[in-house]
């Protein structure tokens, strides 16, 4: 299969093992004009792909791609892969998946008729979730060691650093929340299994160190009509002094034990007392998964359906900040 | 001094320090059916005191008081410290000091008319903000360590265990919000410093033990007109096998570190790095700074207004969950 790369502002190294996956990258086209495909390029050549450099990214149908992997200024990554999808091509894309509600449910359209014609398949890029500890704890979830999950809570820190002019706005930048706590949604729904009825958040963007309406604190409560709490908070003030970029936790309450990751680790307590559980990785990569999916051999975790679910939470866990409402789904 | 106590279902323990504040406890009277005064009277018998048993409560008075230990079944606790402000008597009340908002009110104007006419002073058992990792803390947050405080988020979390029966009715109990998330909330509030124009609060009791309507989870943001947030989060599915019966943490997150207690530890992370940071104990116990306020001679950092204030905050963060409404102070 052949895979294009379409904006370089996003995690496309979650494709770092399409060569694994049997999967050549053949070009790369930067999609917005803050961006420079120069290193990407460089990385996958050192991956042993032979990427060409495309200036128009509409251009990029000519390569003849089966995916395109979108990651560009955020707030062109919806349109891009509804063009794609329009194109017959597959997408695996930066989350959000859209900046909007209407765009995404453009994008749910697209989807549909792209997967009804031509049979594609879209992944959002909800790479966290494949990490060694959160496989660890979806495993001890779904396999009944806690018990039924009346809790969750997440956490989101990461150093503010110097930002891309892109996050000062609104208008590129989709806010905190859609951009940061979405991986703490993606956690409460994917790996304990929530169920989202109502959303409650607030914000900030005071102290954000001149980085226009970037929001650099966020909290949100989710629940669910059978009394599920879901509470996620996001800050950028981790201290530049810390050893790891992102302070990344989940801490899962059930009617039988506590599971909670703290900087990679997993620990549980139950009945028999408090123990570091050893992770394990996830059996595929969120990209290879993506690939086995577009093969008809298995299915994306986080794929479309599942990622315009997220994103659709996120957004209105957004708008409930924006607006300072509750929001019901 | 002569102290009695009033009711042994709460927190008489944060006055077995009375000998060396100079307080002599000389009665201990049950205030409701469900209690025995027998473990009460022998353990400050063993601390050096003479505490003989008074039945009726009110005869309480007849032995000539200073200070009203109050610590009854939670929804007497109120009327209770009512009735000894009037009749002259300090009271150290556990929290919440009320459990509505109108019997607070009427304990606050009960409060100031004894102040007025006998000088009396009034304090709530917010011992927990006295520990040795909360003290440390405190003095991070207000000697300018992290900076601007900007969120904050305290978790508790507690075995379930056998509770009495008046834990099942919320005639009896005031709600898990209003008697476990209060210890967040006074951390926020005294230790974070935090203002607070809005909460918003969810909780559930499902899978609570047969415990009628306790609830076992919950979760609370508290919002400023400034922006900064406040999360408190509380359950009641700790482990049996868990090492300790409660697990009680608080992360501050400011413009220049993060400061975080859990499992009594303190850690800072700063532009310096992480680590952590030995703790301290505070000057004086909540009962010595209680005893100290009576004689003039210095305040109680948990004294009425603040614990009122403290107490109103929690009540209107279950009146959030009760009704599924923001609620704006």
């Amino acid at each position: 299969m052949r895979a294009v790369i379409v904006g370089t502002s996003g995690h496309y190294e979650y494709a770092f093992d399409a060569s694994k996956c049997g999967v050549k990258v053949v070009a790369v086209a930067p999609a917005d004009e803050s961006e420079n495909a120069d290193a990407c390029i460089k990385k996958f050549k050192e991956l042993g792909h032979e990427p060409v450099l495309v200036e128009d990214y509409t251009k990029l149908l000519d390569k003849k791609p089966d995916i395109a992997i979108i990651n560009s200024v955020f707030s062109k990554n919806c349109e891009l892969s509804i063009y794609f999808l329009e194109h017959g091509i597959s997408v695996f894309c930066e989350k959000p998946c859209a900046s909007g509600i209407d765009e995404l449910e453009r994008l749910e359209k697209a989807y549909k008729e792209s997967k009804e014609r031509y049979g594609t398949c879209y992944a959002g890029m909800f790479g966290l979730s494949y990490e060694d500890w959160a496989e660890t704890i979806r495993n001890l979830v779904s396999d009944g060691t806690i018990g039924e999950v009346r809790m969750a809570e997440a956490q989101k820190s990461y150093k503010l650093g110097n930002r891309e002019l892109f996050y000062s706005s609104r208008e590129t930048y989709p806010g905190t929340i859609a951009w940061t706590s979405i991986h703490g949604i993606d956690w409460l729904y994917g790996i304990c299994g929530l169920k989202f009825d109502s959303v409650y958040s607030v914000q900030s963007s005071r102290e954000n160190c001149g980085n226009g309406t970037m929001e650099v604190t966020a909290s949100s409560i989710f629940y669910s009509r059978d009394g599920v709490i879901g509470t996620v908070t996001s800050d950028y003030f981790r201290p530049s002094g810390a050893k790891t970029h992102g302070d990344d936790r989940l801490r899962v309450v059930g009617t039988k034990g506590i599971v909670e990751s703290i900087g990679k680790k997993v620990v549980l307590i139950d009945k028999d007392g408090e123990r570091e559980i050893e992770t394990h990785s996830p059996e595929m990569s969120i990209f290879a998964e993506f690939v086995s999916e577009i093969q008809g051999k298995g299915k994306c975790r986080r794929g479309a359906e599942y990622s315009f679910e997220v994103t659709r939470a996120a957004l209105l866990a957004r708008e409930s900040a924006d607006t300072k409402k509750e929001v019901r789904f």
